[in-house]
């Protein structure tokens, strides 16, 4: 079985959890791994559910911080990009880790593992959650299955999820509601149009709305979130020779967290009064808390830029259960998913700093 | 073997040929029982070209008829809508003969085999066509097969096509063409919008073009056709969280039969102005020539209304090699392909009728 040195400096650490490949429904191996590594922590109390590990401080503070991190990746390239290997500074570029998970998480996750074996007397008590199934299917998500069958394993006052934000702090995030709006017509022969309807032709009407849309700049916590209304699908049309009966449009409307998931579903109606607007999946943002005592006395420990969280991420997992949640953590999230995924040496070592220089 | 008795009355036979279950490529049976009634008959020359089968008079007349159908059907509904039934006449409904192919289009090939057997001596040199694959892609159209490799054996100076018409005579027909309009944009997380340039809101200019569009009648060799032009299909989108890179608008010009291919070409290249138009197929029409002494003579001869042919047929083959053309046959071409196919039998006799006053 693969062994996991929690004594490794951070980056050989990273590398090293990127070398036991964890793409989504095979995590197995990483999670035996982790689990392992920090039953030798005395001061940790870890539980397993699935290939989802906690391992939680139990010192009686008055507040409890929860770090989160997903342990499995999205899939290898072919030829496969592992194991990772290590590039040297040039007069252009920073010498970088390289390979599936550098940025998308496992530089998170050796964060989080490092501070496990570090911060053994906090002034806080500490959860950790690595957690499988985040980049798939919602139904496989490691953190929604504790949210649901055991929620107080991840309660807290305040959570940092160590998703990579390039080194800065990002709060909340913006909810994401997706509907299909059909448009519904009469098939006739295309000889003879007159004797139907085109669904396509009406679907004009809602691209022209589309384009016409102006989106909302809404500012929340002091964080400004840029709102988006846009057309990610259109379907329409059974053959070459047919009128087309039907045509659906599909929009995903991106919204400020100030706004609940029935606000957005009242706002795209809104837009698209008249039509036959079928929600297909919501999922609320998350304020970013910014206000609140635990996330002052972080953002004001990091030392960081603060900003918004433009994308939904799982801190709304934690929002929904009341618990104020923020994004930090090494990489920069448009590497995440390349073929060439890759991370700063320094930003590993950073973000480790930044953490410790809050919880020690 | 299935035997054909080609001294049946004409709706005897049509359901005999109905009951030889021919849908495309399957068409064996049928046309050998064709083949080999059409043998017995000393006044044809039969010749037989995969399961296309050609039956010539030689009598060196002035002028030679060519007299075309095809053999094959759409597939059978599921039960089978086969063996034919006949229903009997009601306050309200005629008498039917029910069942695939009793429109599209054994009724027609059954008047085409009662006149290659009950006439024998006819005024003109007459070519009887039963050609094979026409319901599916044209490259197996046995009709199309005999235009490029036996030119000669459907040379004529006048065609009849024996599609249903509703008993009407159905002059030239209408051309066909199909172009997809690709809109290109740049793919961008839909979180993040302003990274990317959405494809599908492109689409809005091209779609109001059609909505906009006011299509044309024009009158051809004193008949008026209805061109179209619509949208047939619409596809974008590639995953609920990405702005689209490209959207594909699919449109089909159907266009009178006085514009040539590159006409139409030119057509649709200027209603879409500014876009990338890629023609995928263009057949052109077939003008009614009803202004040409054979014509003039079929129309005088049958005395049923006369009108335009919407939607393209195998006329426009004929067209293409010369020969004017018109369709003329039994059934309402609205109830082709129906899992419901019927047709009256007086419409049968009527066809039969109408075509013996023309050629005995």
């Amino acid at each position: 079985m693969p062994h996991l040195d929690l004594d490794l400096d951070v980056v050989s650490l990273t590398a090293a959890l990127c070398d036991i490949p964890s793409v989504s429904r095979d995590e197995d191996a990483v999670a035996t791994a982790i689990e392992d590594a920090l039953a030798t922590l005395t001061h940790l109390t870890v539980t397993r559910h699935g290939n989802t590990v906690v391992a939680r401080t139990e010192l009686g503070r008055a507040t409890r911080v929860v770090l989160a991190g997903h342990i499995d990746t999205v899939p290898l390239t072919e030829p496969p990009n592992l194991p990772t290997t290590r590039t040297t500074r040039t007069t252009v570029e920073p010498a970088e880790l390289v390979g599936r998970g550098t940025v998308d998480m496992k530089g998170g996750v050796a964060v989080q593992l490092r501070l496990a074996r570090q911060v053994t007397d906090p002034h806080v008590d500490l959860t950790y959650v690595f957690y499988e199934g985040e980049e798939i299917d919602g139904e496989f998500n490691g953190l929604a299955h504790l949210a649901a069958d055991h929620p107080d394993l991840i309660a807290g006052d305040f959570a940092v999820l160590l998703e990579p934000t390039n080194g800065s702090i990002e709060g909340g995030c913006k909810g994401t509601l997706r509907a299909d709006i059909a448009l519904l017509g009469l098939a006739a022969h295309s000889a003879r149009p007159w004797n139907g309807h085109n669904a396509i032709h009406d679907a004009a009407v809602v691209l022209d709305r589309l384009v016409a849309h102006q989106a909302q700049t809404v500012t929340v916590d002091g964080l400004e979130y840029h709102e988006a209304l846009q057309a990610v699908g259109i379907s329409g049309g059974i053959a070459g020779n047919v009128i087309p009966d039907r045509c659906v449009v599909t929009v995903n409307y991106r919204y400020a967290p100030d706004k609940s998931g029935a606000d957005a579903v009242a706002y795209v109606r809104g837009v698209f009064d008249g039509f036959d607007v079928q929600v297909q999946d919501n999922a609320p943002g998350a304020r970013p808390g910014l206000d609140l005592p635990a996330a002052k006395a972080f953002v004001e420990a990091l030392g960081v830029p603060v900003g918004p969280k433009e994308g939904w991420t799982d801190v709304a997992r934690f929002s929904a259960l009341g618990v104020p949640a923020v994004n930090f953590g090494p990489g920069d999230p448009n590497r995440a998913h390349a073929d060439d995924e890759r991370a700063p040496l320094q930003q590993f070592v950073d973000a480790e700093r930044a953490m410790l220089r809050w919880l020690a």
